[in-house]
């Protein structure tokens, strides 16, 4: 016999498969959803339809928005001649967050990975070649994790693109700031010697 | 400006607010909400829907149910005497867990806490009261946690009932099953000490 009522087992069932979310974690959620006084379930389970309902992909950038172009893309004072490409929306909020950056940016949704089956095909870059087809950008800066899977798409986009008239240029890799050489593991530090800027 | 679309950005807002989820997560939640094929966050939203419609309290034990009296109520077998008494619905299914307990219980919803500002009035004490007005009820196993409010509540529900013609009982609180008397805190072993029970 199920301990549960069917209300409150179905709702921990759909909470656990949340990525890091645990059935215990998914059963104190969701009692606190039941619990909650005032209209919480109600509000989350209308939040989750609008997000079903209005995100799209963004026409140029392929972000996830509500109105295509997105506020980014349309956004008045950026550079258009400059395309950075990422593999996450998360990974423009950090860039963002920097201050360093002004132009517009390009989403790919994920990294070429053979393990994982996921291809180039699976990824936004067939819209990122047609952005390129219009003279406007100057410069394509690949900004993938520095990992196995981030160096191989940088790679494999850098390959399809050379022949176009741009700057292709790839995120630093190095030392962090603030951080001890004598802790910094060796393939960072290596990359960070062969890397190494002459002072202008 | 927003550097997020509205829809992500007000399923962030809504999944910050459960319990242990900081923002760093709720943003995580969304985008895997917003990224996941198929109709994961349609389905989470009709969950959360039909949790807000259907769950009530028991009008017998308290728990939550979709259909009153609940499950455990209404099931053969039980023990109709015994009701344990609970702070929360999850420590019925640990006690459910334990195979040790065929009987019936009653969820408090909460703890006696003046510091919190729940008073007995709070909890779910007057159903309990009717239930033992019946005089079918044999004994009363008061197992609230055995922590400050947990024995204040015990306490208390005590009090009001000991002129009731029942056994009144309160779970053994004592060094774990398993673990090492070197390394237990002072308070338990104090507890397993006092409450030493003699060889039959």
């Amino acid at each position: 016999m199920a301990k549960l009522t069917n209300s409150i087992q179905e709702l921990i069932d759909l909470l656990a498969q949340l990525p890091g979310i645990g059935r215990k974690t998914a059963m104190r959620l969701a009692f606190y959803i039941v619990r909650e006084r005032g209209d919480y379930a109600q509000r989350l389970s209308e939040a989750l339809t609008r997000s079903a309902h209005n995100i799209t992909f963004c026409e140029q950038c392929a972000n996830f928005t509500d109105t295509s172009p997105c506020a980014l893309c349309s956004q008045a004072g950026r550079e258009q001649g400059i395309i950075c490409v990422v593999s996450s929306p998360q990974d423009i909020l950090a860039i963002e967050k920097t201050g360093e950056y002004n132009g517009l940016y390009h989403v790919l949704h994920g990294l070429i990975s053979p393990l994982n089956g996921i291809g180039p095909n699976d990824l936004h870059i067939a819209s990122l070649l047609r952005r390129l087809s219009n003279n406007n950008v100057k410069e394509l800066i690949l900004a993938s994790n520095p990992s196995v899977e981030g160096e191989a798409t940088a790679l494999y986009i850098k390959k399809l693109v050379e022949n176009h008239d741009l700057i292709i240029s790839r995120i630093a890799s190095g030392i962090p700031m603030g951080s001890e050489i004598e802790y910094a593991d060796s393939a960072t530090l290596g990359r960070s010697l062969l890397q190494r800027r002459v002072y202008d």
